[in-house]
Parts: C-alpha cells; sequence; structure tokens
C-alpha cells in the first residue's frame, strides 16, 4: 500500500468521526432537550479526543513526508495538493502542547461562562479578569505557532482560518477602505436621508414565514435531499456536505430577519453541498477558507438577495404569503433592505458600516496579540476607534461595545478579518459575473439565478481545497483579492447616478 | 487505580460512543434526508468499528476477572453486580468470531433489501433463498455462543435478550397460554359481536394530533427535560436516558393509531428516564431485559391507555381537541380500544391475540434454529399455526405470513418470546399495584396515574440491571414470571361479569 493510500484511509476515517460530531453538534443547537447537555458535552468530548489522537498519530509526519515524495515522483498534481493540504491539517493539529490546548480552552469556556451574566450587568472589570487569562493564553499558542510556520505571532492566529493571509496584507486592504469608506456612509446616509420608505407591517405568521423560507431556498437552489432547514437560537450553517443542516429564527414582527438569515445560510449551504463529492473524505474537498465561506453567503445574501433584481422577483411572493401592503413594492423593498445606519452592534450592521467594526477589531486584537495593547487598553481603543470610524459614542456602554461578541471570550483572535475579505471576494466574484453575463439583473428578476451559481459552481465549490485562495481568485477572476471591486459595488447599489 | 475502576473507565468511554450512536442514528430514523444515508452508513458503521474495538480489547478478561476478586475481597454487593453485568457484555461482544458476526451481518442486510421488493411480490421462493443463508449463519452463531455460555443452542439466543430465560420456561408459559387462551378468544368475540361500536369520524388535523399527543405524554410524566416526539416511518424509542427520543407518525384518518403509540413508546422512555443516574455510564445502569422494557410500554398502553379508566379521563380531551362526537363517549372509546378479533399481522394485533402469534413465531424459530425444522418447512408451519391457534386460512399468502416481520430477515432469532414476557409481566405488575392500591381505576380516570408511575419507579425502574429479572419480579411481586396474572387480567378485562 503506497504511503498516499495509507494517509486516505486515516483521513477517511477522520471525516466518519467528523460527521457524527457534525450531527451530533447539529442536533444539540436545534433539536436537544436541556437536560441532555451533560451528557452530549461528555460524548462530544470524547470524540473530540479520539480525533486529536487520530489527527496526532506519531505514523503520520513519515508518511506525510513519503506521500509528498509518491507525489512528486509521480508527477501527479491533485496529489502533490492532497498531501498539501493533509499535511496543513497534520500541522496546526500537532503544533501546540496539548496542556496549551486544554488551559485555553478551559480559560475560554470560564470566560465565556462568566460572559453570559457580566454582558447584561455592563461589567467590563469582571469580564476584563477572565478576557487577560484567554489572551495570554492565546498570545502563547500565537508565538508556539508561529515558531512552527515560520510566521509572525498574529499572522499564525489568521493563518487558522485564511490560509496564505498575513496581518500585512490586511493591513494595506483595511488601510485602503479606510481612505474612503467613511467618506461613503456619509454619502449613503445623507441621500437615504432623502429617500422614506415604508416598513412592512406584521404580525407575520411563523409557519407561512417558514413555507417562504423553504420556497426561497429552493428557487436558491438547496437540495433537500441533501439537506434541511431547522431553528436555533444563534442560525448557522452546520451537518457534512451530504447533508447540510442550516438553522434560522423566527420572530413575527420581522420577515425579513430569518428570511435574510437564510438567503445567507443557503449560500453557505450551496457550497458545501457543491463541493466535489469524490475528494469528500479528504481535507483537499473542504471549503477553501472562512474567507472564500463568507463570500458565498454574502454573494447570496448582500449581491444577490438585497439586490433591486431579486426583491423584484421576491416581491409578488411576499403579497401572496403575507398579503399585499405598500411595503411590499419592489422599489421600497430595495430601500428597506439597503438602509446604511452606524450603530454599536457588528451582527446588526448593514453591509457598507459592517467593515469599520470589522477593522476596529482587526486593529485591537492585532495589537493585544503582538503586546502592542493590554485588556486594560482595549475601551479607550474602541471608544476612540468607534468615534473616528462610525462617529458613534460607546463610552461606558461595554455591554454593546468590546463585550459584545464571542469571539475574543473564547479566544477566536484571528478570525475577525474573515468576514470582510468574504465581502470583498463576493464583489470580486460578482465583478466577473456581472461582466460575463450584462443581462444579469434582467435574469434574477426574471426568476433565473443560473448565472450566478453556474459559475460559483465551477469557478469555487468544485475546487474546494485544491488551489490556494490567490490561485482561485487568479483563475477565476484574473487578478488576487482586492478591495476595488467592493468600492465599486457599494458605489453602484448605494450611490447610483 | 483499582481494576473496578479501570473499568468503569472502559465503559464511561463505550457509554459516550454509545450516545453518539443513538442519536445519530434517531436522525437517521427521524430527520435525514435521503441524500445523507451513505455517508451515514459509513459513521455508523466506524462507529460500530470503535465500539467492537473497545468492548474487546484483550485486558478486559484479566480486568473482570480481578475487579470480580475486589468485590468478593470487600463483600461489595453492588460491584458484585456491577462487574456481573460488565462481564455479561464483553462476552457476548467476545463470544463470535468477527468473520462470522460480518458475514451474518452480510447476509441478514442482503436477505432483508431483497425483502423489502419480494414482500409485495408475494416472492416466497426469492425470500427463501436469502433466508436459507441467514439461517445457516444464526445456527452456527447459536452454536458457538451456547458452547461459550453453556446453554442450548436456541436458548443462546434468547439469553442476549432475555437473561436468565430458556427455551424450557418459555415453553412452559406459553403451553399454559395455550390450554386456555384460544377459547378465551372465542368467548370474548363471541360477547363483542353483541357490543357494537360506534366509530370516530375523521379527519383529524395532524397539529390537533400532535398537541394531544404531547398532552398526553406529559399526563404520564415523559419529562421533555429530557426528551422529545418526532416523527418517523416506523415508531421507536431511542436516544439515551438524559435524553429521549421517541417517534409515532400521524394519519388524518386515525388518531389513536399515533395516540396509542405515543402512549406506548412514552412507557418505555419513562424506563430510560426512570434508570437511576448514577448509574447511567455502567453495564449495571441499563434496563434489564427486552421483556422488562416491553413490560412497560404494555404496562402504559395496554394496561392503562386502553383501560376505561384512563379512557374516562380521556374523553374530554379527545372532544376539546376533536370536536364531540358519540364515538368519544367513554364506554364507547373502551369498546373501540379493546375489540379483538383475529388477523394476519402480528403488529395490529390485539393483546389478546397476539400471544398467539408470537408462540407460533416461537415454535418455528426454535425448530429451525435446533435444526428441527428447514427454511422450506415454514410456510406449511405457518399454515397449520395460524389456523390452529386463530382459525385463519393463509395459504399461499406469503407476504401477510412468513414475509411479515423484519426479525428474521434480518436474523434476530430468539426476540420474539420477549414480546408475550413482558405481557406477562406488565399484568403481573398491576396485579400487585392494584393490590396494593384497590381505589387505582377512581385515581386513572380522576387524571390521577402516580400510584402506577411511583411503583414502576420504585420496582422497576430504580434497579435498572442490578438484580436478575428473576429477583426483580419476586422482590416487586412475591413470585417470578407466571402466566396466572395475564389471564386473570384479560378475564377481568375482556369477560367481566
Amino acid at each position: 500500500m503506497s504511503s498516499y493510500t495509507e494517509l486516505e484511509g486515516v483521513f477517511t476515517r477522520l471525516y466518519r468521526y467528523q460527521h457524527l460530531a457534525a450531527i451530533v453538534a447539529w442536533d444539540q443547537a436545534a433539536m436537544m432537550p436541556p437536560g441532555g447537555n451533560e451528557a452530549r458535552g461528555a460524548a462530544l468530548a470524547e470524540l473530540g479526543v479520539l480525533m486529536h489522537t487520530a489527527q496526532t498519530n506519531p505514523k503520520l509526519g513519515s508518511l506525510l513526508a513519503a506521500a509528498a515524495d509518491e507525489a512528486d515522483a509521480t508527477n501527479d498534481d491533485f496529489k502533490r495538493a492532497s498531501v498539501r493540504e493533509m499535511h496543513r491539517q497534520w500541522l496546526y493539529a500537532t503544533a501546540l502542547p496539548e496542556a496549551l490546548v486544554e488551559a485555553k480552552s478551559l480559560a475560554g469556556s470560564r470566560c465565556e461562562h462568566a460572559w453570559r451574566a457580566q454582558r447584561p450587568a455592563n461589567d467590563w472589570h469582571g469580564f476584563a479578569a477572565n478576557l487577560k487569562a484567554v489572551v495570554d493564553l492565546s498570545r502563547e499558542e500565537a508565538a508556539r505557532l508561529g515558531d512552527k510556520l515560520g510566521l509572525g505571532k498574529y499572522d499564525a492566529l489568521i493563518s487558522r482560518y485564511e490560509p496564505g493571509v498575513t496581518s500585512a496584507m490586511v493591513t494595506t486592504w483595511f488601510s485602503e477602505l479606510k481612505t474612503w469608506l467613511p467618506a461613503l456612509i456619509a454619502q449613503v446616509r445623507a441621500r437615504q436621508a432623502t429617500e422614506p420608505s415604508v416598513a412592512a407591517v406584521g404580525p407575520f405568521d411563523i409557519s407561512a414565514q417558514r413555507a417562504l423560507g423553504q420556497q426561497v431556498m429552493s428557487h436558491l437552489g438547496f437540495d433537500t435531499a441533501h439537506g434541511r432547514l431547522d431553528v436555533s437560537t444563534h442560525p448557522f450553517c452546520g451537518g457534512v456536505p451530504e447533508d447540510v443542516r442550516i438553522t434560522t429564527r423566527y420572530t413575527p414582527d420581522d420577515f425579513a430577519q430569518s428570511l435574510m438569515g437564510i438567503i445567507h445560510e443557503t449560500g453557505h449551504a450551496r457550497y458545501e453541498q457543491g463541493l466535489p463529492r469524490q475528494w469528500v473524505h479528504l481535507p483537499i474537498g473542504v471549503a477553501r477558507s472562512m474567507a472564500v465561506h463568507e463570500s458565498q453567503s454574502l454573494s447570496f445574501e448582500m449581491q444577490l438577495g438585497r439586490s433591486a433584481a431579486f426583491l423584484q422577483w421576491l416581491s409578488p411572493h411576499l403579497q401572496r404569503t403575507f398579503g399585499a401592503q405598500p411595503a411590499f413594492e419592489p422599489a421600497n423593498l430595495t430601500r428597506l433592505y439597503s438602509r446604511v445606519k452606524p450603530g454599536f452592534i457588528r451582527v446588526d450592521a448593514d453591509e457598507v458600516t459592517y467593515p469599520m467594526h470589522i477593522i476596529l477589531r482587526f486593529e485591537i486584537e492585532r495589537a493585544l496579540i503582538e503586546g502592542d495593547a493590554e485588556v486594560d487598553d482595549i475601551p479607550a481603543l474602541w471608544d476612540r476607534g468607534m468615534q473616528t470610524y462610525l462617529g458613534i459614542d460607546t463610552r461606558g456602554n461595554f455591554r454593546d461595545g468590546p463585550m459584545q461578541d464571542i469571539h475574543w471570550t473564547d479566544g477566536s483572535f484571528g478570525y475577525f478579518p474573515s468576514y470582510t475579505l468574504g465581502a470583498m471576494m463576493a464583489a470580486q466574484w460578482f465583478a466577473t459575473i456581472r461582466a460575463t453575463t450584462p443581462e444579469l439583473d434582467a435574469r434574477v428578476a426574471a426568476g433565473d439565478i443560473s448565472p450566478i451559481t453556474s459559475w460559483l459552481s465551477a469557478n469555487v465549490w468544485q475546487h474546494a481545497s485544491r488551489h490556494s485562495t490567490d490561485e482561485l481568485l487568479t483563475k477565476a477572476t484574473g487578478t488576487p483579492l482586492s478591495p476595488t471591486h467592493f468600492r465599486s459595488y457599494l458605489e453602484r447599489k448605494y450611490l447610483p447616478r
């Protein structure tokens, strides 16, 4: 048996364990009654141990080296890429001492658990004490990972989510955004002040919302033979490519929250469902990066779902579902769902102000991990950033400030940039799609989204992790990632001449 | 670390794997879209390999011996019983060569897969060819298991489901049933012919049925913090004691099928939910046997759910749910849900004719496994049995005859007796409950089922597998299992003076 074949066996087993973990975690969020949580936690932890053991099997290092040689000897490009991705997974699994992983996981759980009560109480000091432990351990993690990978500290953390992306690259992109985005926000705000819109009047029956959601998912090509829609407190896309589980939550006051959420998650889902089935058991077969994943959900929600063309298609469906009302006029829907308004909360932000939230977090967390700032400095950095970037005074409001997210709480430093890289990427995919299909809006308005999904399938989904993100973008759009397309997109959509 | 403590570690890990298997299997039956099946099968098989490896760890034999010595040395009764149950599980896990287990699983799958088309086509000859392979392998299994356990062949198969029960015991019980049950059936039929009943008139709204089912579950003490109700093609009780998943299926024509099914599964569920939480991770903490489990579902469905007293409580709830109609009069409900009618299909049988189906299968499968009959003899044995026991002519109707069940198809020989032992046991529990609570019916009619559930909890659920079935019955009711109580129960219920 070749080393590569042996590795395929190891990773196939891991893929099956991953299947169990994904379905059971979905169940925990969407189905499990509260009394099952303790036993579930123990079962998932046991599975985690098992997966870690398989991933750190001492044999893997030499198998990977031998398999790389095999690929070189036969000049087999696919095998080379496949081994590269196996190696990447193995590197991250073995890079950190177990004691550090456990200590960080424990500190993260403790911080998160206390945060649930501290956030509503606006208790920054209580929170900061726990966060310091998380930051200390994250710094150690970053240093060790950086040593192993030959990367700077914060770069090492980014690389877990975005292979090939460094903080220098992010800084360049974000610096460019900062040169034009604040002015653009102001212009859009001024223009929108002269364009009143009519709010939709509820209540909106939950089962009607569910039926509409299913209908829209199906219009967007979600394959119900390989997935389903359910309800959870925090919407997500989980499961496995053969069986993708997306969730939403319904409120009778506002159908759009759920509907736009479903469109967003359907973007994630179609990426997963569209990954090449023949590689599904291998690291080369998984989604390329978090930013590429987010570029799919944002392609569906922002580029498509909140576009005038799509809302024109949606309008009669809303009227049929909830009864006619003035708010459902296409032009009004477009105004409603492209409203720009700076606010405290990232997850509630529109796509124009959203990058400013990300830039703020990126700047603070980079400084934290590199040792250029301490936890106690966060409130001042936060206030200054929010004032500068969004003109918002957040002083003393920790709850809706640095305590609003779970990412720092549980130590997921390095993740935030992916959101905005994903937004930039979505704009870049659509710039190319529009160039090849000039009549795109007319087709979308008439209910035909196939130019989008065919293109994404051929240029993104089908490649999984075969190429680097840079290669993927260059092959698909002619250039590496650039904020230019994002700027043109926002100007075209929010400041049409 | 003591050997016992080490074993606790091994079985705790197995219990966690079992948690994953149970939840993922529930998902497969109740949630999974069809396209997920292949990946799911692979993931579950991988988990099966893992569990088998853990159960057959070569260290276990000596650890079990040492732990038994520890328990003896300290004269620790609980530990002794705990080791006995660990040993039992280990014995069955290691008794058979893996090649045999695999061959049988393969033959069973093949037979079952072909059966799905052969049954509707009434194709006995096609089916018989596959069944022969299953029977051959089951005979080998029985012989090896019997050698290992010092039991006869068919006894060895029964012992997997009913530890301590032999075919000689079953023969004695069933012979007694055969002396009086056929006459009783005839008498009941004659009496019921003079007691017309009014059928309930549908359709019955599915969401109303669901709400009623939830209400009845809650009345029966199902703990929704530790379990849930969903829909599947074949109703079952799954999950884990901390999170019990029961299922039903709804049809608009007949609410009773689902409602009585829910009551039945709630009986299984309360046993699981009522197992002692502190032993839940150990073999001593699981349900005692299949018959004891069935005695719980039949306690809930037959002894309680279809009783005049319970139906008196239910009547106004039916009227409130579906609107008043003559069928919902308590006396009419009692007649409707205690209707006795011999029929072809076991799973559709009433509790009076049901044992005759079981006796027929017991006699045939015992002969098959012991080598006293061959697959080709089944149709003749079947026809003769159905004619003698239920006065039904089944000649040529294989589809509703020996091809109706899945048990032989997949080689689960030895399981059938448990159903009727469970029915006998349920009658025996209730004989004792009635003796200690003479006003039971009045309390049930008034909506108080606590005398039943408190007694079952204290006398059955809380003991899990601490005692043998014989000890459990003797401690709880004063005598070992006996069909006397079942006879008195049927006479009292179906032939009241």
